[in-house]
């Protein structure tokens, strides 16, 4: 092997053994394996320009393996991005820009954050998907302004969860052929070697998928160059490269074991490897000239790479002015102009309906000016009411003709790429993760659907979006035990609990077509984080705004919708979604037996949070105790706003196989239940005396 | 094909059909479909007795794809479980036998509860396991008292999910020759075909995890027959059976379409079906005599081979006593008496201890009198603490030797299938649909570890364990931002929450290991569904119980650990696991400055609210309004107990990459801290007048 190329090889080593060993934490094992494919795909391969981190068509670099975190920030280090070695030297420390695992917005040049294993691989193919769709939107003979790869680096242990299955199975299906697969297989893992836990052919599994695979020894620069530009030539299918590497490579004691994993080498193993590795000893994080030289060369040619795209992007603004503004528009995350006057009104003249139905019809609305929002279901969108009619199937334009009708969403005609109905088949997992790569690449508006008890499949996934505060819409229909018969294991129960659970997660659960409006409306403002639609599969009045409060106080998370005049009430009512119309009812007949009584609807926990005390105590007087909430789902958390005097009206079990209307029934969501409920709570409070602050 | 077949194969497609029509609700298409497959399993290979459905022997058939829950009722009934024709008249209405989607415990026959796609799959996988370890510890040589196959049914759906490959990856680890599965390979779901979404070669797939895979007609008797033959041949490698089929078989109008997936065919449909198969049009419901003879003959079939177990069972008391004694009682689900008398006991004299180490040390003592406690993580056993030493490693007797050290749990020597130490690698998804899977075979008390972050991945699985009330024991180390270092997507905050939301789940953060231990007690105890064990990474004091309430009463969920004598408390401290030391700090320092506080225990939410009023008003009581919860989590949910009036102490936002001291510190978990906190919540009671009830 060139000197040179060892020197580059062994900084990378050395500069990650030394950032872990400062920390006395980390992960210095893989970086020490996978140095020789970091070093060769970032000074080779990866068009990426070091200044401008933010530049539209650079390729993007996946980090799967995220406990690797020290590699990609000894990466960044020597090729120059905005990341010091005081940086590195604060690795794991609180408040610095290099914590244990990659975090989108801690530092440039970190595209999603990782670490959870399997994500980075879901994170790559939406990166994928939207390199091709923008490619195929935007680019115009001759005019090539989107044009690069997705590289992921992946260990044993993204390759053991089903996310990264789901994930080759999608990408070969869908034929994407700027996506490259590094597997550093090193063969051990936390606590066993994959002769124990992972005996699988991975490239076998990635060819029946339909991914060119290519096995390598991953400590053979010649190699794993030969293999990325063949990878990159293979255009009509994804590659998957299979490099056998030595996990701690060079440590004397610690390589191919399990030590060398997850904690520092130890001061002594340190100075062992550095011997072994021809390295001086001291002083720790010891960049050679030469070695620093190359990396920034390859910086440079970065400047030079990006300077050559912003020319070819002057010549296409000169030539298809329209197109170039759009583009600019798009990847700065702009909405068009006037987008909210395309949303939809409804009224009860348009009789009971769905929320769901209510969200399709606002999405494809939405379609129509908003021509970058993408997205698609887990192979439901016939019952999700997702399918963007019209806007085309996402897919390889090498997909044989179709024989017969291959979509229920009848998304016409042959897009190709350019199709904006993504199939992600019954894969909720990969959905998630792809959603999110496709966020944080830029330039789309990504939506995903399925039923919301299925979200639990999305889990991991919808929690790293929300920490890189990926701007996603997850549509959630069939959400409550009123999807009827299907019964427990399709009844959502705890869901609402458990996303409203998660930090920088948005729920909005709207009560009619309006809200739902409303609820699409502020899905698209609200770009700091994931936002998830809660629909229902039954259908609902669409509530009378002309003598209801307007559906817009849904920007505002909580919002009075109608109550007794001229007095304060004598019990508020809050409810979500499906249950505003139940509360409405109890309020007409309290109102007639001469009880004072306020309808909260409270679609958004998270946006009334946000909102000043001023306005949360006008809606939720803290001296009105008497307070039900009505929500068809676990009351946990409902305390919050019902205080231990008040009772909430919900389902704390799981639910049942039964019609609808039988299951609202026997679940109590009957206006004599609540009748009931708010006679107890009246009944109590009054006992102990009114006109208390709520407690 | 022979006509008495073909009639018994129409018998089931109808008698779906007409279930499902009667229902106006269901999945016809599958059932229509996959009836060949099924007929042929059910009456020439799956050995069973619909008389006992409960014989410990007997085949494990498990239907997937659950939507074809028709398909599974009308096999009971025809082979003479105790199922009958009204109750098919009742499929998905309230209170009856035969719900949407196949539940365990609503009929005998259901062996678990399906639906969500793939998760049958994973519990295939683990009853696989389960026979192999339970036929290895009990079978001698002549007595094969343990020797039956698991069957899975899948559909295109179930192979598209992840938790698929991860299944296919282990079970081709284990080399679980005992598992067999089906795949119904209509290319049809409910929104595209697999040319859309699924162009994979799946037994390619299963090929490279090192499966026995055959490709068939499923609509060919002779093939599937001779399939299922050759898969029960095939010892050492799980057999997939490929089979191509027609969703919605015999329609005219609906075969091979989305439209026979998930809806009813309509009556005339059904009429056209029923004259293209050449069936009475009337009435519904016909089973033919001689095709319910055939179905019933096999059930006989099944009560001769019970009999014939029955007798080697016998034969096996006679020269086994001691195995036999113990392999009826493991059966039965019983632990061994005296079992609480092994369990450890600690003082502070044992030092700061990580509740993970704590639980460890119960692991493996019960580990010794518990014998088929079983189990292990998902690569993390050396973190999690959860490897049994000298139990050995559950693998195939046809693993290689080793070539150096495998795993790190050193489990010792070569065992085979009956090593106790599970491997379930980096895949939590199906390590937990396959510890359910073990819990309902029978005869084990599975448990599997992972970081309290990664329940999340899985929580599909978890969610169907509680609906199944499998008795399994999740152990969640790493259990808050105290974990450190490896920072916010490591670090659970939300996830507390949201497995208390969850029916059916029981939640269990000790605070020490004296309550580690109790929660271990408990664990086993709780056999009426899943349990967390929700356990620290960090040291803790082992707290002092010769001044302190002893641990015992974790058994009712909540108990007072230390108060002011004399009066009732001006504050209550509710703390949970790591914080009740915390707790205990604020006691003293309020003491010191005269005010009168309890510290409350909590560790499961679950069991305290089963307790009587009477206990829950002596623990909490009403008429103390100050009161303080103090965990490293969201604070959501908490409300319930602290009312509007009280306060917590908790993280509600994502974590973040530093040690842990400092994480601790910066969220506030300082006595410092808590003192404001409890000064704030006085202040505000007392303006508001005390004596009154909390609310």
């Amino acid at each position: 092997m060139d000197e040179l190329d060892q020197l580059c090889i062994n900084t990378i080593r050395m500069l990650s053994v030394d950032t872990v060993q400062k920390a006395e934490s980390g992960h210095p094992g893989m970086p020490m394996g996978a140095a020789t494919i970091a070093y060769v795909l970032w000074t080779r391969h990866l068009r990426h320009n070091p200044k401008n981190p933010a530049w539209a068509d650079r390729d993007r670099f996946v980090l799967s393996a995220g406990h690797g975190s020290a590699l990609l920030y000894s990466l960044l280090h020597l090729t120059g991005y905005d990341l010091s070695l005081d940086d590195l030297q604060q690795f794991r420390q609180w408040g610095s820009r290099t914590p244990g695992h990659p975090e989108r917005g801690c530092v440039p040049g970190v595209e999603v954050s990782t670490g959870p294993l399997g994500q980075g691989l879901g994170n790559a193919l939406g990166m994928a998907i939207a390199e091709r769709w923008l490619a195929s939107t935007f680019n115009r003979p001759g005019h090539e302004v989107v044009n690069h790869y997705t590289y992921v680096l992946a260990s044993d242990g993204d390759m053991m969860e089903g996310i990264s299955s789901e994930m080759a199975s999608l990408a070969g299906t869908l034929r994407l052929g700027r996506l490259i697969a590094m597997y550093d297989a090193n063969r051990v893992t936390l606590s066993a070697t994959t002769d124990v836990t992972f005996l699988e052919d991975v490239g076998g599994r990635f060819e029946a998928c339909g991914w060119h695979v290519q096995h390598i020894d991953g400590h053979d620069v010649a190699a794993v160059d030969g293999a990325l530009t063949a990878a990159r030539l293979v255009e009509d299918r994804p590659s998957l490269i299979v490099a056998r590497t030595h996990i701690g490579y060079g440590s004397p004691k610690k390589q191919d074991t399990f030590q060398a994993h997850g904690e520092p080498l130890g001061a002594d193993e340190v100075r062992a490897t550095k011997r072994t590795l021809g390295w001086p000893e001291d002083p720790p994080f010891h960049i050679p000239a030469d070695a620093l030289r190359v990396f920034r060369s390859s910086g440079e040619r970065g400047r030079e790479l990006e300077a050559s795209w912003q020319r070819g992007l002057a010549s296409y603004g000169s030539s298809h002015a329209d197109d170039a503004n759009r583009f600019t528009r798009v990847l700065a995350g702009e909405l068009p102009n006037g987008w909210q006057s395309h949303l939809p009104t409804f009224t009860p003249a348009d009789g009971e309906m769905a929320t769901r139905d209510a969200g399709g019809k606002a999405l494809v609305a939405l379609a129509a000016v908003v021509t970058n929002l993408v997205g698609g279901s887990a192979d439901l969108d016939p019952s999700t009411r997702t399918a963007m009619k019209d806007r085309g199937d996402f897919e390889s334009p090498l997909r044989p003709p179709a024989d017969g009708p291959k979509t229920q969403g009848l998304a016409g005609g042959e897009w190709g790429y350019g199709g904006r109905n993504l199939h992600f088949g019954v894969r909720e997992h990969v959905m998630a993760a792809a959603l999110t790569g496709m966020a944080v690449h830029g330039g789309l508006v990504p939506f995903g659907a399925t039923f919301l008890t299925f979200s639990d499949y999305m889990r991991p996934s919808a929690r790293l979006a929300a920490l890189s505060h990926a701007h996603v819409v997850y549509v959630f229909t069939h959400d409550s035990v009123a999807l009827g018969e299907d019964g427990p294991t399709h009844q959502p129960v705890e869901h609402l609990a458990s996303l409203r659970a998660m930090p920088n997660m948005m729920v909005v659960r709207p009560s009619d077509a309006t809200e739902t409006v409303e609820a699409w409306r502020a899905a698209l403002q609200h770009t700091g984080g994931p936002v998830a639609l809660i629909l229902t599969r039954q259908k609902l009045p669409v509530l009378d705004r002309t003598v209801l409060a307007p559906a817009a106080g849904l920007a505002k998370g909580a919002y009075v919708v109608v109550e007794t005049s001229g007095r304060l009430p004598d019990v508020i009512l809050i409810a979500t979604g499906s249950e505003v119309a139940l509360a409405l009812d109890v309020h007409a007949r309290l109102t007639e037996a001469g009880t004072a009584s306020r309808v909260v609807s409270m679609p958004c926990w998270e946006l009334f949070e946000a909102q000043p005390q001023s306005y949360r105590d006008m809606v939720l007087p803290p001296e009105v105790r008497a307070r039900v909430s009505i929500e068809a789902a676990a009351t946990f958390g409902w305390e919050r706003y019902v205080g231990r005097d008040g009772a909430s009206v919900g389902i704390d079990r799981f639910g049942a196989s039964a019609p609808a209307p039988v299951l609202m029934r026997e679940f109590g969501f009957t206006p004599e239940h609540v009748m009931e409920t708010v006679r107890t709570v009246l009944a109590r409070t009054r006992a102990r005396g009114s006109g208390k602050p709520v407690s």
